[in-house]
């Protein structure tokens, strides 16, 4: 019997349809009984004898594919690829899939909440009237900003679309793939990195973690934003480093930043002391629809895989190119 | 010389054009020094001299009237008239005039970002991160739940507007003015306020504090809600009545609230110590570029009022007859 190594957790938590599947099918399946992020030696140890992980995004490395014999096909839930090293899958012939699509409406809506707050310091108000202080604070409204947007990849573009309502006085947009798939008339400008973090309001990122975009924007980057600038990362830990960020907000520069994805998960580093820095706990994702399609996506793959289906969300080869060149 | 009296603060605090305005034509004036909201008696102390007012929310009374003996304009800072006797007024030919149109697109901005925060929970995660506590929250999205807007003048109007870039599943409505003023293709539906209270898992409102909507939402209404629903009250304290609220969320039914607007203010009651209200010290105009433009125009206002020149932001007749009536 084959067995399923469901690594990602909460899983099947609002909806049992994807444990319903594997039962249906006869496959057993074990969810991460640490229920919280696996380390890389705790996978290791736990994945000996499964053929298929339903993977999270703890680090699936050449250690761990050495010590899982059998395993055959990672099932990824969500789409960021940089927790799994696809050179050595690709070696052992396992198969690696993914869910690019279900994520991106839900981190998109998370995002413009979080900027809406962070605009209005919303979030610094309700911390203090939680504390009885009544301070009124003034903030800006998106008509009146420029907001800059790196990555226009499936997330990007819909942050830049769900933000037209609001009507931004100008969106610049950066991204490695310069072709230009957004509408010219939406008052958007395809703008180098520099001119971003010198001209834009806000500042949000929806790019993968790559070695290209790890530690993308540390100190120097930091510093040449604008004074009042606000800074939003719910795409992956790693890319704004946080130890900059938080010795750059201590020092007063940047008006807030908003961070729900960290290097090391969970966290409980300098940046949970800093007010006006808005922290969530890497909740993009999770709405109750785009989480459960997630799942069910991912499981339904490692059905798929079980029973000798083709496989439907294969990563694509450009990921294993960009993976392979160190982008 | 004519003298203004300034009770609504911070004025001219990000844009100093309201008090050039005033000088370059001779005004005197004085703003209040108590650097918060009056309360009646401290007003009634306080305007004995005064030909105008250029007013916040507070309780401009008979009391305060008979103690004004030279006010002949109030000029209001905002859209709200329920602190305005009108009837007195009138009475004393005092002329009321107010700036209904500025406030409205940042009181719709801040309600949506409030809205996408409580339906993530990001503010309560923010909350607990900042405690060292990581907790990831499912949530729902705008395109997954019913919308109820109890109020479609132009905030209410504008909040139904910028929604649509989210697709909400279903929009509920409720007003006294049953024409409607909406498109009919915005998947809209005109209800009445039991309906709309038992179906909507998000309900905002978007009134005018009158006799009629004093205390419109207590006990027997919140309990009618759904047991998940989300109420947003960013338009007039004393709609919901505070004190059932909280004993109503203290007993688990709702799954959040959000006001931003108090009974009396500044505001350190039972709700600051509810984790699941979101609380913010009466901020919906406060965006730079808003309130900017109702000091502007209220201030305008009353030079026009010295200077002889016609009004022309005048209260309109159903005003005074809403109040009346006691409506």
């Amino acid at each position: 019997m084959r067995k399923v190594l469901i690594t990602t957790v909460p899983f099947a938590d609002k909806d049992r349809y994807p444990l319903d599947l594997l039962e249906k099918n006869n496959i057993e399946y074990v969810i991460n009984p640490l229920n919280r992020k696996l380390k890389e030696e705790e996978l290791a140890e736990m994945v000996l004898d499964f053929d298929v992980i339903i993977a999270g995004t703890e680090n699936i490395s050449e250690k761990v594919m050495n010590n899982a014999r059998k395993l055959k096909h990672i099932s990824r839930v969500g789409i960021g690829l940089d927790s799994v090293d696809l050179i050595t899958a690709r070696n052992k012939g396992i198969q690696v899939s993914y869910t690019p699509d279900a994520p991106a409406p839900a981190v998109s809506e998370l995002t413009i909440g979080i900027m809406l707050s962070l605009l209005r310091s919303t979030n610094i108000a309700n911390t203090r009237m939680h504390n009885k202080k009544w301070e009124r604070f003034f903030g800006r409204r998106i008509s009146e900003i420029t907001i800059g947007i790196i990555g226009t990849g499936r997330i990007g573009l819909n942050v830049i679309r769900q933000l037209q309502s609001f009507n931004p006085k100008q969106i610049l947009v950066n991204d490695i793939n310069s072709s230009i798939r957004y509408q010219e008339n939406l008052n958007i400008k395809h703008v180098n990195k520099q001119f971003l973090y010198q001209n834009a309001d806000v500042i949000s990122l929806h790019v993968p973690l790559t070695p290209d975009t790890k530690n993308m924007i540390t100190d120097s980057e930091l510093r040449s934003m604008k004074e009042d600038a606000i800074i939003i990362n719910t795409s992956r830990g790693g890319i704004i480093n946080e130890s900059d960020l938080s010795t750059v907000l201590k020092q007063g520069h940047l008006s807030a930043a908003a961070i729900d994805v960290f290097q090391d998960e969970p966290y409980y580093g300098d940046l949970t002391e800093i007010e006006n820095c808005f922290l969530t706990s890497h909740m993009g994702s999770m709405s109750i629809d785009c989480r459960t399609r997630m799942e069910i996506e991912a499981t339904e793959e490692a059905v798929r895989f079980i029973t000798g289906k083709p496989l439907e969300g294969l990563v694509p080869n450009e990921e294993f190119e960009a993976q392979s060149q160190g982008l």
